[in-house]
């Protein structure tokens, strides 16, 4: 008796994710070993993999099997049902654009990029625009194309690829409470903490030093060093899979900090990672489930579990065991106040938690209107330069500080700037719950203790995969469906906090 | 009008490259950078993208095309020609072994592998020798089928794998050359070195010295470091493909040799990589021809260029400046007595030039008796032991310094072993030629110049790629088929060198 459409289908999605593993390995090695001369070697392996592993999802014999393995599903268990669904739905995306296309956009997209590095190179955008409108073209038809497929307005349709359950509706609600509290609880903020300026924490902190603690810390969060890496890159990233993860950093010597919250904040995408449900690694249920779940698990460590006073208590004796430093700039109190100092900037990646947003909400209007057509690209400058001030009271020197500052766009990524802020807000609202049910958090943090931290995540989060949608996930975890409110409670608490509290913490 | 059915298997062949390349990373990968943890999930990796490499490579498609590709040569060119035979060869060879048999025989060897490193700790053969036995049995099985789909005999069908055009024929002719000559050179060799014993080179070379002295040789030597890298592993190997190689090696700090000529070795193999013909880089016929002819390559550097005297004069001042030693052990004399020194001993891998030949003919030998049944695998540790005695007259103290010393067997690799003392003897014919036709050779290398010896081995070996077979090549190269005769003129001229000529030189 042969297998049944299910198991057969398992071992087809199991092959299938030996090749994305393959994949980021390629890609990995790209960003971190290869030398600078092979990308041209390097982009033909991944062009033959990729195309080669969506011959294989999108075969005929997949849509037999699941066809049939869909026309009865008796007998099989909840987390094989919800296998099912995700192989159906990893089968509609990618048969849902056609090949051609797919690989248009590919070289349009490779295009742009390196005219967006020559434009960043000269810090103009004019040079850039075409090859930009090029790739808008291109996805504005793939994003119809796909929301045919999936009944779904053409942008939803692209969120849906990145964060799938997540619509354009929830990100609107989001954004209409977002903005209405930021703007003011910025300008409060800063005033709070323009009353006391941190003494500055100058000196030169050596690559290896801020390795070696970087190294430390990730250990005692509970990496697992025998299945993953700790490298340097360019750009701080997360590649691999469960069983082989591997984070980059970027070790800057002025800076005592960025390297080691870099680590940090791809350490949360890493323990998301690996704490996938072990049974179904190789699975499509056993993934993670999508981008904005993925960044609230970043954040949630990066921004509210190591941006906090306990953590720091833990760290602060570490900086001084490997920095050798000391005096009051080492404090506890001012290590702290650097790390949630509030700034209004032009460039996202340096933002804070409270200016970040408001990036975001500027990227998703212009990709929306960009997409429409109802923002040309040749006016996109613009639009930028004026949204920056309207939101931020920024105007952006020149294009490198303005439109030209991201890759996404360039690289065909419309749809995936929301996940960032979802991401944000997903994070306080899940830390809410935790904070509730894991009461000595802050005792164990300090401690440089993180069983507690990850313990309920696992359950919660973390050990889900893909089983369910992210707003089941949600309620499942906190009761409330996805909402900015816990957000807003978050940064109005840590960022507002009277001067009496700080001396009585 | 659609591809001509050549120009479409171009272009799968094409493809088929990108997946080789693939595959090497995660293999360099595996061996360099990997989490130890992490050996079970590269498994899938590479058996995933094995599996479907043979489905492609073995597909209905490409026997059509070659059919019809080869029923008409008419206004292809010769390489056009050379090509399609040697895509024929691939997928002959590929589609012989059946895909049940590869896939015992490759969990075989995994199994094996494993039981051989236990065996190792042990020291002990006996617990091997199932698993071993397993093995050639399946190795027996292969070598009737690929003997019958080539037409060859079983033993020379494993040996077309790995050195194509290399029969049992050539292998006995130069071994009966050699063990004419070997064993009463290695006695002249030995009481020639043993009147003027070196002074020892005593010290500790910490490994980032070592590193850099082997950069800035292998930067000599003409590596291209923008399209490859260095890197340490267990063993030295190479890897990669001409766009992105990947040589390693091992620093030892007791020993200021054997890291920096690992890498050297390996270098050997890169440059013949490196050298083979840009317009045919991801077409078979692009390829290089084989192992024999591959570590002739890396011989003809490390043991021929590199353990020379010219090379050691280049190399002298360079030690001293990396490393700060002073000393007359650090003369240019007494570094090349260590670099040609002469031992009867049980390893293979640790054998001289003199030697190293004589640990061939043993495995050769007893691998052929392995799988015509002839020898028991039970009886194996006493026959290797006894064969040792009688080759070298040194009896191994265990299995560790006898049959268990080699990975080779155990992981299937049979018709292997010869391609090290062809590729000797390859190299030394090579060379001959080529100190005839390049002049100025010697004071080339003693300034630390290969551009000579790279610019005649590009010409007349590197360049050609597989456009031919090796006998040819030979002829092409040196006038003369393959034969001993270079090896040992080229062996007595460097190991019976009289004191006299030593003081003149």
């Amino acid at each position: 008796m042969s297998a049944s459409p299910y198991k057969q289908l398992e071992q087809e999605f199991k092959r299938l994710h030996a090749f994305r593993g393959a994949l980021s390995l390629l890609r990995w090695d790209a960003a971190v070993m290869m030398p600078r001369g092979s990308a041209d070697v390097r982009g033909e392996q991944l062009a033959a993999l990729e195309t080669e592993y969506h011959a294989l999802l999108t075969a005929p014999k997949i849509t037999r099997l699941l066809d049939r393995a869909q026309a009865n599903t008796q007998g099989l268990a909840d987390w094989q049902v919800a296998n099912l669904r995700e192989m159906r739905r990893q089968r509609d995306h990618a048969i849902a654009t056609p090949v051609a296309l797919v690989a248009r956009l590919a070289k349009a997209a490779s295009r742009a990029e390196a005219r967006w590095l020559e434009a960043r190179a000269q810090g103009k955008f004019e040079s850039f625009a075409p090859h930009l409108e090029e790739v808008v073209h291109l996805v504005r038809d793939k994003a119809a194309l796909l929301g045919q497929a999936l009944n779904l307005a053409p942008y939803d349709a692209l969120v849906d690829e990145f964060s799938p359950g997540i619509t354009t509706a929830d990100i609107d609600a989001m954004f209409k409470a977002l903005s209405r509290r930021l703007p003011s609880l910025i300008r409060e903020a800063i005033a709070v903490q323009e009353g006391r300026p941190p003494l500055p924490l100058a000196g030169k902190f050596p690559a290896g030093k801020q390795r070696a603690l970087t190294l430390e810390v990730m250990k005692a969060v509970g990496f697992p060093f025998d299945r993953g890496r700790l490298d340097e890159s360019e750009q701080p990233f997360t590649e691999g899979v469960p069983g082989d993860i591997r984070v980059t950093t970027r070790f800057v010597p002025e800076d005592v900090f960025s390297g080691l919250l870099g680590a940090l904040h791809e350490t949360g995408h890493a323990m998301y990672d690996l704490g996938l449900p072990q049974d179904w690694r190789d699975q499509p249920v056993g993934r993670d489930r999508g981008m904005a779940l993925g960044e609230s698990q970043s954040l949630l460590i990066e921004m509210m579990v190591c941006r906090s006073r306990p953590f720091v208590r833990y760290l602060q004796p570490l900086l001084v065991r490997h920095f050798g430093v000391s005096g009051p700039e080492w404090d506890v109190e001012n290590l702290y106040a650097h790390l949630i100092r509030v700034q209004r900037g032009a460039i996202r990646v340096d933002a804070d938690e409270l200016t970040y947003p408001l990036h975001i909400m500027l990227r998703y209007e212009l990709e929306k209107q960009l997409l429409s057509g109802e923002l040309a690209v040749r006016d996109l400058s613009e639009a930028w330069n004026a949204g920056m001030e309207s939101r931020l009271g920024i105007r952006p020197a020149n294009d490198l500080e303005g439109c030209l500052q991201d890759i996404h766009w360039a690289v065909g990524s419309f749809g995936y700037f929301p996940s960032y802020a979802l991401g944000a807000v997903i994070a306080a609202q899940l830390y809410e719950s935790l904070r509730v049910e894991v009461t000595a958090l802050d005792e164990q943090l300090a401690r440089g203790e993180f069983a507690g931290l990850f313990g309920w995540l696992r359950t919660q989060v973390h050990g889900l995969g893909a089983k369910v949608p992210v707003q089941e996930l949600l309620k499942g975890a906190t009761g409330k469906p996805l909402s900015a409110t816990s957000f807003i409670r978050y940064v109005e608490a840590k960022y507002l906090e009277s001067a009496t509290s700080v001396a009585a913490a």
